[in-house]
């Protein structure tokens, strides 16, 4: 792997171009200059120095300074060259990653839509009707069209989870202060937080590795002995929710609880009223004092590169009175202790990201209103000090639908323990050195594998015992009518998992679909050249019974 | 005693009559309620009840609630009848302190002055022509004029630490949080502090035992070993200051480090600019959260029940806008990191409670900027989420000049045993039990005693061998020529010590003025009837060579 900096960087431009998504960026780095970066890291890498994330890609979202390319927080005349990276940009690009550009935002990072940027509106990754969501929506659809491996975004009220969730990846917000906002314009700047987009959870957490400025907790945390103890909502308490969402969230809970999760039913309102708080009460006058008199000067010129729904927002937050503040605060602190009441012993709560997921067309004629519903179950996260994860869970209508798992401060490693649960598991069918007790078995149990029956492939199979290390057999579809049942086991394994294994794969194994007795699953067989004079061990039944028939097998 | 609660109630309305200082108070319970209240307490110490503050007399300030008295923070129709007492109240009376009743404030604790009232300015207790200050003017000039033994003020800006320094007492503001704020009518809630206004410091601290919400830290805080390290300003950064102000501030520190405490100049600057933005930035819009509607309701009907300038101050805040406060919030992160950097390693900064003490022809002729001139050097505390503690040090033109000892939160015991060493110390001149090595020594010491030199009597006494026990000698001043110079020890005791002493004298002992051959002192002598068919020791020389002489002795 010699040259896996350049090659993923090759990659990723290769990518870009053939996605042709302009909007994603505000500044893209020149591919030259990004391949001769990646060729150094190769070079490093090669002289011995550690660098874990050696050539992952990274897109910054465009309100996160990078060293030599502008912070535009996407409004043209607000943008400043910053002389140095951001600590967060700095954390992963120490750790070898490669900075492909900055990406598109709603301006000011405000906003929840992806719609409201002069550089135009981030489309969604797989639908032209619907918004990709914001405000960090070039940097989640950047991951989400495996341009990026990594991206970072920031979350206010939800601008690091809303476009995970709807486009499909992993958004990972972490508590509050956990990762340095220096270097970020403020939207809110006791709010703020940088997050990270990627599209496994196992990166995610890789990347907070290096983003945490303290030593993260022990994955999982301290916690008690047992099966996670999960919150979630009485589905009908969740309000007005788009078609199929209500149903969609019943299925992730659902599969929480086949996963031994413990649930428990809690009152979520003081979630929901600390969230209207932040769009409807005073808290949103720190947008005012982080940007409010640029935005005042530059709307009193007419400026087109205000965002007119951002800027209107911001100029009308500078006259909210400061004692609302206090009365706020007060009514926070103690929605704050409710909700902690309401938490209980459990160990996160769970909730759909968003309410719905709007068309380009019903944000356009409601810009308010429609972004506002969308902050429904995100907003409340950091006004509590919380952390929150969001993670694929299946998909309504044909698009991804996102749940939300939100913990108390510092529970980022638990959150990702209980959200495996989540990910869809598949299943695999194996006939060789994976099957229980045999040497590779313990692979699948590394993937999060779970056993699930044993069985037999249809009677149109051949196996062949390779020449490989471990010996491993071939399975082969004949053609001819000599096809017999071979033992095979079918094992469950997380879609992630399932993933690592592929990647991981050796010649001349391969897998693909596997005709069963009882029915049809991808499964383990191998490229056709591997059997030629081979052993054809079909007669034994299967690889456990031919290995166990003689000495030196 | 079984009469002490009763006693002592007795004696504060005698004292209540004696001044003749109806503006003190807002209500004054009737005499007989109070007095039966006593006997209660009496009966119930009589039949073995542990009540430690029987009897003690108590003062609140109007804008706390005492159950069955009006609440009315100085403002006649805002009044409200509380069913319970405030939890510091509560506390104090559940140890056996009995209110007298609820004392003249500045209108909403508004004020650092004594005359923002239309219960009428509350007069200073020494001086015709001085301000009280405030806001817990009445409670402070309560204790200064010996009515109550306690009294309890609030402390936003230096509520309650101004009127302890104008009228010579104590004035101890706890750790935000410390003390519950709980049925006190809000002026900055986020600000506010329950205060203890008393004459000595162990009856402030004794207080301080009752009405901390948890417990409080080891006397002396968990320290070093050594002398206290103690943070003075440079005089020139104290700014413009009243004449003589600046002298007793340095008389103070010289005081300080004549008792052995290291002292280090710090940069004043962080707490001075964190002051300046109580008054002049976002900070009192919270006083319009608090009362502001209201405020603005009766200032619409043209009220006399509000004070011209309390409503003036409360309802202009409501005008500040809240992105103002975001900033001044961010500011004051910083100023509180460089003045917790420029308070380093010591136990306490120590500064004057005021710039100065004004006339009220002074505060009359500019009721703002007299009254903001006097929050220079409190104003920042409560921002910082400090403790601090206001204690008389000398006097400036024949009126008490405070100082102020700030320190780092929960650290009050500390601050309360530094000013012990503030406080003026007295000599006292013993010649018998009281000697280095004779039984009663001990007791100098325990009271904060320090020898100072041996010497004798100027030669106009006679010492008499007392049959008390332990024995002890009586030294009678002779108005005849046979008067002889008897060995005598000067000693130096605290104010409070001496004071302490005094009030545990058992007959037949007597302090007064003792003339010696270098000098003059309070000294022990005795009652003239105790000497009478006593064995007189004179020509021993003095007591201890009276005790050496022989066995039995």
């Amino acid at each position: 792997m010699a040259d896996n900096a350049l090659a993923r960087s090759r990659a990723a431009y290769d990518r870009i171009e053939a996605v042709d998504r302009p909007e994603i960026w505000i500044d893209l780095r020149p591919r030259a200059e990004v391949e001769a970066e990646a060729r150094s890291l190769d070079a490093r890498v090669a002289a011995g120095e550690r660098l874990p994330l050696a050539g992952w890609t990274l897109a910054v979202k465009g309100n996160i300074d990078v060293a030599g390319l502008p912070t535009t927080a996407a409004c043209p005349s607000y943008a400043y060259l910053p002389e140095r990276d951001a600590p967060a940009v700095a954390a992963l690009r120490a750790a070898g990653a490669v900075v492909l550009g900055t990406t598109n935002l709603d301006q000011f990072a405000t906003g929840l839509v992806g719609t409201r940027s002069p550089y135009g509106a981030v489309r969604h990754a797989h639908s032209p009707e619907r918004v990709s969501g914001g405000s960090s929506s070039g940097s989640a659809v950047a991951v989400a069209l495996g341009i990026a491996d990594l991206a970072l975004g920031t979350d206010t009220a939800g601008s690091g989870r809303v476009p995970a969730a709807f486009n499909g990846i992993v958004g990972l917000k972490p508590t509050p202060g956990l990762v340095s906002t220096d270097g970020v314009v403020p939207a809110c700047a006791s709010l703020d937080c940088v997050s990270v987009f990627a599209r496994t959870l196992a990166e995610a957490e890789t990347a907070l590795g290096y983003l945490a400025a303290r030593s993260a907790d022990p994955p999982g945390g301290p916690r008690r002995p047992g099966p996670p103890r999960i919150a979630v909502a009485d589905p009908a308490a969740l309000g007005d929710l788009d078609d199929g969402w209500r149903a969609a969230y019943s299925r992730a809970v659902d599969r929480l609880a086949a996963s031994g999760a413990e649930l428990t039913t809690i009152d979520i309102s003081p979630f929901l009223r600390a969230a209207a708080l932040l769009y409807d009460g005073a808290f949103v006058a720190e947008r005012y004092t982080a940007v409010g008199a640029f935005v005042d000067e530059h709307l009193a010129k007419q400026s087109p590169d205000l965002d007119p729904t951002v800027a209107g927002i911001i100029s009308r937050a500078g006259e909210i009175p400061a004692h609302r503040l206090f009365s706020d605060r007060a009514r926070l602190a103690r929605l704050s202790a409710r909700a902690e009441s309401a938490l209980g012993d459990t160990d996160a709560l769970v909730l759909p990201v968003t309410p719905g997921h709007p068309t380009l067309a019903e944000v356009a004629a409601d810009p308010l209103g429609a972004n506002a519903r969308l902050g429904r179950f995100t907003n409340s996260t950091n006004l509590f000090g919380q952390c929150a994860l969001a993670v694929p869970a299946g998909t309504v209508g044909g698009l991804p639908f996102g749940v939300m798992l939100i913990g108390r401060p510092h529970t980022e490693h638990r959150l990702l323990s209980i959200a495996r649960r989540l990910t869809p598991s598949i299943e695999l069918a194996v006939v060789g050195a994976h099957l229980t007790g045999q040497p590779l078995n313990p692979q699948l149990l590394a993937l999060g594998g779970r056993f699930v029956r044993t069985t037999t492939t249809a009677p149109v199979y051949r196996l062949y015992a390779l020449d490989t290390s471990p010996p491993k057999p071939g399975l082969v579809r004949t053609s001819g009518a000599d096809g017999a049942a071979v033992e095979a086991e079918v094992w469950e394994l997380p879609a992630e998992g399932l993933g690592a294994l592929v990647a991981s794969l050796p010649r001349p194994m391969a897998i693909g679909r596997v005709e069963l007795s009882d029915g049809s699953a991808p499964g383990f067989l191998c490229e056709p050249a591997a059997v030629e004079g081979a052993e054809d061990i079909t007669s034994y039944g299967g690889w456990r019974a031919y290995r166990s028939a003689g000495p030196g097998r």
